[in-house]
């Protein structure tokens, strides 16, 4: 596995592999890497010849009062574990390389689909998300890019970069990775307390509920997220952010009942960690 | 040579030349081909084994009271003279299939370097020309990409984005192309009547002005746009929408006397016509 820093020298080793005719995946992260991540990069490294792993905590992704500097960074460990997960190339550029001053390009995208759920409460995030993946998009070249669907909102607004502006990768979106009890795999689940971690619990169940109700035949989504929010308000612990349901793709509002598939997305607080969760309804 | 209006067959083409090894140049018009432009698409098909001319009137880098709707349109006389000079395949998409709807994603160089000379006046102009460029780019993966050095600020604006990017794409630069008596050549010309057709000459005249004074060794920028700027306000069918200089690249503020590069550029209305015109002091 090569470990590198420096765009050019990713730029070389991904020409070299083009031009032998080899398929490239591209696995971008911040790091401080999970199961989910390793679900991501192990998929890439058996869909593609070169699978490069992005490590970078994207400081314009976070707004002012977030934890930029308290995000989880584990290089060493998280090298280990993408090398075992089949990655061949660790990208890990310094922000000075990519941000080098003030005045910046930014890919922005824009309309709903940034406001809702998350951009609710982080109006920059999204902006920040597009411009780090494009700028990756055209350093790695990748034939496949790979996200989780835990971030769901990430994955649908890049999907919309990706048709606007017609870059030529593919998106492969994995599934949520869990831990055991349930609750999502995620680098900030560290944060939380033994007493949040237990509370945090109610995420799932209430993803489960939803679940349900659909199965038996629920096309409300607003009564969906109605037993939703119920179910996380009684947990004395969380703060909820939000709970919120749209249609999929584009995250378009749904009054009535719904036909096709439907995401269910929560972000609740516990203490001072914010957790997300989705499930996705219908086929 | 191929006419193309659809991104997915011209993505085709692009492909199958990619895979042969070949080299792909761009060169992006908005139609109404002059001699400036075909300066552009005779060095493109010199320089690479396939020439990619577009064609879009893009409606994007317009502002609402500008001449999207009177902008000229020849599709036909366009398709001959770049055929002539070597054009490969014309691309010709529809708004709709690059602007599928209102909410999108922009590209936007953000800082002075869109804030001075045409951004002064035209705001959402150079995010226009910046979204337009990288979809253009994504969809044709050119290794060189031709532009007249009339429009100096877009140059400079997308030089910035392709480094920001990371585009992997050789920006190549061509000289202004003037008519005998030294206009610029320009799509909007045809809009000047006689007399202020005449009249526009007062830009070329004031630039060569310019470039005399620094070559008696005038290194002042300011001296040099005072008596750029004096020598058009003596000109009465003209209004002076700016004359200004800054160093190159990057469009940097010079207050004392200069060394390197620095761009003197011009924006006048004669009639209803606004033109450009620039010129470059020193090597």
């Amino acid at each position: 596995m090569i470990l590198c820093t420096d765009v050019k020298g990713l730029r070389k080793l991904v020409k070299d592999t083009g031009k032998k005719g080899k398929t490239i995946g591209l696995v971008p992260t911040m790091g401080a890497l999970h199961e989910g991540h390793i679900s991501l990069i192990t998929a890439c490294s058996r869909e593609n010849d070169l699978t490069i792993v992005s490590i970078f905590v994207n400081p314009v992704q976070f707004g002012p009062n977030e934890d930029f500097d308290q995000y989880p960074r584990d290089l060493s460990g998280d090298c280990q574990k993408a090398e075992a997960a089949g990655a061949d190339i660790i990208f890990t550029p310094d922000a000075g390389s990519l941000y080098p001053g003030k005045d910046m390009t930014w890919v922005e995208t824009t309309g709903d689909i940034v406001k809702v759920l998350c951009g609710r409460t982080r109006p920059i995030h999204f902006r920040g998300v597009t411009t780090i993946i494009a700028k990756l998009f055209n350093i790695t070249m990748p034939d496949k890019a790979y996200f989780g669907q835990k971030d769901a909102q990430q994955v649908e607004v890049i999907r919309k970069m990706v048709n606007d502006l017609f870059f030529d990768v593919e998106l492969h979106i994995m599934p949520i990775v869990r831990e055991q009890d349930g609750l999502a795999k995620s680098s900030r689940n560290i944060y939380l307390n033994k007493e949040e971690r237990q509370s945090a619990l109610v995420l799932y169940k209430s993803l489960k509920c939803a679940q349900s109700l659909f199965l038996q035949g629920e096309k409300n989504l607003q009564t969906i997220c109605s037993a939703v929010h119920d179910m996380i308000a009684a947990e004395p612990l969380g703060s909820i952010e939000y709970v919120e349901a749209y249609l999929l793709p584009g995250l378009i509002p749904a009054n009535e009942e719904f036909n096709g598939r439907a995401l269910v997305a929560v972000a609740v607080r516990f203490g001072t960690t914010r957790l997300i969760d989705n499930v996705i309804l219908g086929e």
